[in-house]
């Protein structure tokens, strides 16, 4: 593999080339002393950016990079046309799949009565005015699922391109994705995905939640906070619009989206009848999660284990069902008295996702929804079902993970990953938080991202992001960017906790910087260097500050770091030498000591 | 015991009794909806606050309330009088302590010159316009500690009063003090404190560090975070000032402080010598430290432990010595090429302290600041030496804390816990985060906060805030808060987790209000009551969305707790019934699979 640039032709070759604003949506100035270049892979169409940050004492750090080509400065995206379809030669080359007329849109996709006129979205082209595609599927009843070419063996163009984001083997992206214990959404009708992995051997992922309610925000802001959800480093986007313009906001979205989209099919189908629970049917579901399979949705998430007889459970509940798709299913499920046709069709339900390559997110519609429902009857009783549709998904080549809680207390959230393992055959975990108390709504990433870490260093592989609005409103811009950045600090401390390779490096260089005064190395190195740059400018904003041995918390007399140089500068030779025969001596007092293990000399 | 309320005589009944602002000092609006009550221990002089919460369905929640007199509506504070002292009756009545003239102030005490004029304090009155005092200390030689008393037997005033606080019988809290598990910080010479445990057996505690620094901040910012970071339930404050007019703003803070005060007397003492580490001597700390007790701080952080032979240890690390004492201990020992003056002198420190009531807070001087040098040997070492230090401290009858890091991986945390409780005999640990991983400057209030939730279910017994400031600059009043409040949730999750009787009740009165769309309950039993009411509001302002069954995060087709209402509303009964038939169904089907531990029917 070799490494690309995505300098501009005339542009220079020092570190202050920025990506440049894209024309209508905002992706956010990167620092200076970044930018953006690709791994290349096998194929000179297998390019896997990273973002490399350029340190002032020399060296490069590379980071994995989930903005997209927003951040790349030789790319003109445009938000109309929608970004270029990086896998369709790939899906193409493989024979099979075809493209068909597909399902024609209708007003009613949109929220609209049959009669009202398409003026209802607000004069954005119908639909997408980018360049016009007829979706594509599965040639013949076989799936054409990463699953099942990874059980034949076959490494794909998106298992290599996996291989090289997360610098392992190729084989093992293979391996894991074969044995079910890693899902790579990437649905045939979503070309312009840079592909990802989610799976415990994997760097732990994000998702950040966006789209509209009925109350509030427009198609354009869904996509901007799209586009701003991943340049803060969202590995995936679900899109959990329910009011109006959802087909047309959804396709907007996924047109411009470099990560995998996933969905709630449900709420559409809901929306479609008139937001009546008890008219929901087989026949208006299959139609939405065609619809939404043929523009191009990468994983959906179907409360399939929301059975009749679960729904007693909740009774005593103090939150009863809060999972919207939960409640929504419990309600047609009693005033039918029936089982669940997300439970009777799964099977069909298994045929279509494979002929798209949707991967399934087997949805908690029972997660506790406070503290004192955790771990309770009716959540396991979900959670065993989980593990037989996972089995039956499984039978069909389709992708699967499982989604958890929730609202848990520290102590019962371990318990929660170890039973997902077993009973769903080691399926990638996804879990929103857990909350691990109730008490603070408006600080509710807080207490979901201390859930969050927890149960991504026991092995959950994707995080659901939590915002401070939960609870109590829909997320804006800043809002998205303080979910994404907590749940990216939970999900490396995870990578951290696990021993992942590599992940320790990027600690390594900010540390050095920091004890070095490298100030803006510190900043650019940061997971938000806007703010770390703005919060040390409030108090000593001026430039030779980016050099100085302090900074305003202790001031130059207390810098516990200028005084460990300034000991190290008239010590450090005989340091060096007592640390040699302090190691030594202490080795030895250790193995006399019988080798104790509460008193490790090394890690 | 017997509830008071705050009320003002001439107050209605109502719930909309708020506190009043206070004249000099911002404590922020309490919600409406709260007041401030007493619970009426043995005697009328010992009431300890409580927060209640009047709840819109006539049910009154009782919280635990940091804030002192300021949220008190008939108590008319003044920040240039100083604080009533609450406990001074209990401390005369002992008569085994006497007044004295004390050690004169000095005008190097606020680190001006010997010929510098008072003016330097910008028109303060000197030192504190407030009652006239005389310092206090033990009348003869032996120990006027709460430990003393405790191992006699004894139960103090301040003792009865915790045990209120904490809903417990006032024997644990003389067992666990007696027994070097819980310290009662109370200098006999800060008779305005509420008294307050720190102790593994009681609630979680959390202490917000403020203090000036040579570049920035001012005596008024520093009293007035001080009362901020009370009102938002600092438990203690630690004043870690190194600028001019430490001692004057030491003495503010203390008159006005209704929680225990907590200082690094190095820090004052360097800048008697003008910064420079190797003029440092015993007699100038000595003199620091009495100057100190006798204006009545809590409890002192002693970094006795960085010995001589442990520096070389820090010689390989990646950022050294990062604890301001510690780098400064380090840098006096190379200096003069002897042990530390701290851990020679201790045993005379102890007679000190013993004879105010000091507590002792051993500093981690060699705490790792990075995730690479988490757990390392000069780490350990230094905890073995407060391990010894801590026996010491104990023979003197000292109350005695022990403080941990830092940055360390989540997978390292509970070996630091397991090791100091080991080590130092269940004292109580006090610790800064950790930190779980270094690349999140300006958010490491959150990379903190999983950690110190962690450790603190484990075990430790007072969390030390950090702010979204650290590493970048001094906190603000909004940064104040923010640590407060991250560490709340840390601590709240914490006692959750460790099952602390009681703790879940505000978790389930909250989740009850939620589910019942009682918003003015939510908002006013949030941790942050303000911001959620704020949160809310921003999209559905209008007086009747806050009885609305839904926000604008879901809408009201798609709230699924309005759903779950419907359900009942409509099921019920047979839901009820099938519940009954359902759970017993599945205790059968439980014990016939053996009491498998991987499906519990309930917790």
């Amino acid at each position: 593999m070799t490494m690309q640039d995505a300098r501009t032709p005339s542009g220079g070759s020092d570190a202050t080339d920025g990506p440049r604003d894209t024309d209508r949506t905002d992706t956010g100035r990167t620092a200076v002393g970044q930018h953006k270049s690709y791994v290349v892979g096998s194929r000179p169409d297998l390019r896997v950016p990273v973002r490399t940050v350029h340190l002032t004492n020399g060296n490069d750090v590379t980071l994995y990079d989930t903005s997209g080509p927003y951040t790349d400065p030789s790319v003109d995206t445009d938000v109309r046309r929608g970004l270029a379809p990086l896998r369709e030669n790939w899906i193409i080359a493989r024979g099979d799949t075809a493209e068909y007329p597909g399902r024609p849109v209708r007003p009613e996709d949109d929220g609209l009565k049959h009669t009202s006129p398409r003026g209802g979205l607000r004069n954005l082209d119908a639909v997408f005015p980018g360049r016009p595609r007829l979706p594509r599927r599965g040639r013949t009843g076989e799936p054409v699922t990463q699953l099942a070419y990874a059980r034949r063996g076959e490494i794909t163009q998106e298992m290599e391109y996996v291989a090289l984001r997360e610098n392992v083997p190729s084989e093992i992206v293979r391996d894991e994705i074969a044995a079910g214990r890693a899902v790579l959404p990437a649905n045939v009708n979503h070309p312009e995905i840079e592909p990802m992995i989610i799976g415990k051997r994997f760097l732990v992922k994000v998702n950040a939640n966006i789209g509209n309610s009925a109350v509030t925000s427009s198609i354009e802001e869904e996509v901007e906070k799209m586009t701003w959800a991943t340049r803060w480093g969202a590995d995936t986007v679900m899109d959990l619009s329910t009011g109006r313009n959802i087909h047309t906001t959804r396709e907007w979205v996924l047109r411009n989206s470099p990560v995998p989209i996933g969905t709630v099919p449900l709420y559409q189908a809901l929306e479609k009848v008139d937001g009546r629970a008890e008219e929901l049917s087989w026949d208006v579901y299959r139609d939405t999660v065609i619809e939404q399979a043929e523009q191009g949705v990468d994983y959906m998430t179907v409360h399939a284990g929301v059975l009749l007889r679960y729904v007693p459970l909740t009774a005593r509940r103090k939150t009863g069902i809060v999972s919207r798709g939960g409640s929504i299913m419990a309600a047609w499920c009693l005033a039918h008295h029936q089982e669940s046709f997300l439970y009777t069709h799964f099977e069909e339900l298994c045929e279509i996702l494979a002929s798209y390559d949707v991967t399934f997110s087997l949805g908690d519609g029972l997660r506790p929804g406070s503290i004192a429902d955790a771990n309770d009857e009716a959540q396991f009783a979900e959670l065993r079902t989980l593990g037989e549709l996972n089995t039956i998904a499984k039978r069909h080549q389709v992708q699967t993970m499982i989604e958890g809680p929730g609202h848990v207390p520290m102590h019962k959230i371990k318990e929660n990953i170890d039973l997902q393992q077993e009973i769903c055959e080691e399926a990638p975990f996804y879990t929103l938080g857990p909350l691990t108390t109730d008490i603070a709504p408006a600080y509710d990433h807080i207490t979901s991202g201390i859930g969050a870490a927890m149960i991504a260093w026991w092995g959950t592989a994707m995080l659901c992001y939590v915002t401070p609005k939960e609870h109590l409103g829909l997320p804006d811009r800043d809002d998205v960017k303080t979910g994404v950045i907590t749940y990216k600090i939970a999900a490396h401390a995870a990578d951290l906790a696990k021993g992942h390779e590599g992940a320790q490096t990027w600690d390594d260089a900010l540390s050095d910087a920091r004890f070095e005064f490298r100030w803006e190395d510190q900043f650019n190195l940061a997971l938000d260097p806007d703010t770390a740059r703005a919060f040390h400018d409030e108090t000593l904003p001026a430039e030779p500050a980016k050099t100085a041995h302090f900074c305003s918390m202790c001031g130059p007399k207390f810098c516990s770091m200028k005084i460990s140089h300034d000991i190290r500068r008239d010590h450090g030779t005989s340091l060096e030498t007592e640390a040699e025969l302090g190691m030594a001596a202490k080795s030895r007092e250790f193995a006399a000591a019988g080798n104790r293990v509460y008193l490790p000399l090394t890690d």
